[in-house]
């Protein structure tokens, strides 16, 4: 059977692509459009995409749902240290309302129009911990994976295989997986090279510093 | 505090929009284009809307993933008896691959946009019975329930007033609240008079019949 990969073009769904691509011989990557600063992500997914030779599909979602927050509204792109990130309780000012629900809903109806029964997404702990995206957790996780499994008459089963690793942890399993990281593109501000100073950027450097590995994106 | 209503137009979500009424001041009605046969049913949900003054939305979300079924193919509209409908196990000809979880989940990112704290959805028994469409079932909408609550930090809680109700539990209830039934439109095939053959036709006229009541939308 095929499997539908959540695949925005960063970091952790890359690595995900990866471990789903050791189960499937046929991938079916899905992209969002959903009035992101950072559209230029969809490229780098492409990209991903090709590597892995799925067949990709870019779904233009409607953009006033999603208007709040720093990722897509005009408000400022946050500059946070790790320590600040981590230590963040509740709302992130880069939530984006119910992206992740909506994204594993339309990945799902994408299964079912397409016969594939496995829809695998990378969320993962340390976007969880403090609360600070809560449609990271587990626990939304968990009820999501169970309304996927029924709504879908139990045909499409939700895999989370990054669920209870951090930052650090995903970028180690990409190496053992040879996942492509520099095709990717993580930056919030979608700028290559990376401006460093975005939450995102900022965890990303964080864990490949962690492991002491060069991240191939980062031009000395 | 605003809700969020589901406003298909149809029967069941103008009831559900009259119960919404009675415990909301603020109503904010959303409707979604997804490629349906039955697209007249935006109009309709648009005069419900106007007769309770509340906003009305209309979502427009990407058509292919939901390509599957009787409503959005031109796969031939099941010509079904009440008996056919009663006793279907399974996966129902007009099922519309987790259209429920993706209405939710935007109706959810609304919520969160626009400072409510309830989504109003008007799923019944009736739909749920032999599993015919598993988005309807309590099953579905307790673990949505579950994702909404938890994805949104706990701002947005799910209502859905019909989800023990048969259909003609559902009329009783739009009568008791004096729900404007003439303006709803319900056939699945958008025409009005109602063509009275397909699934939803069939399932509201058995609904106004078992309670001897003349349904406004039938003329003799």
């Amino acid at each position: 059977m095929s499997a539908i990969v959540l695949l925005s073009g960063g970091l952790d769904s890359t690595v995900c692509m990866g471990i789903a691509a050791q189960n499937h011989s046929e991938l079916v990557a899905v992209s969002m459009w959903y009035g992101q600063k950072h559209a230029t992500e969809v490229n780098a997914a492409r990209r991903v995409a090709e590597y892995y030779d799925a067949e990709h599909i870019v779904v233009e979602l409607p953009t006033d749902p999603f208007k709040m927050g720093a990722l897509t509204t005009d408000e400022d792109m946050p500059q946070m240290t790790y320590e600040e990130i981590s230590e963040n309780q509740g709302v992130s000012p880069t939530y984006v309302p119910f992206r992740n629900g909506t994204f594993l809903s339309i990945a799902t109806a994408i299964a079912l129009t397409k016969g594939a029964d496995e829809v695998y997404a990378g969320m993962h702990a340390e976007d969880a911990s403090g609360w600070a995206y809560p449609d990271c957790t587990p626990e939304f996780l968990g009820a999501m994976s169970n309304a996927i499994y029924v709504g879908s008459y139990r045909e499409v089963r939700l895999v989370t295989p990054l669920m209870w690793l951090d930052k650090a942890d995903v970028v180690r399993k990409g190496i053992e997986l040879d996942a492509p990281f520099g095709l990717t593109l993580s930056c919030y501000e979608g700028t290559q090279p990376p401006c460093g100073t975005c939450p995102t950027c900022v965890s990303r450097a964080h864990a490949f510093e962690s492991l002491g590995v060069r991240d191939p994106l980062c031009i000395e």
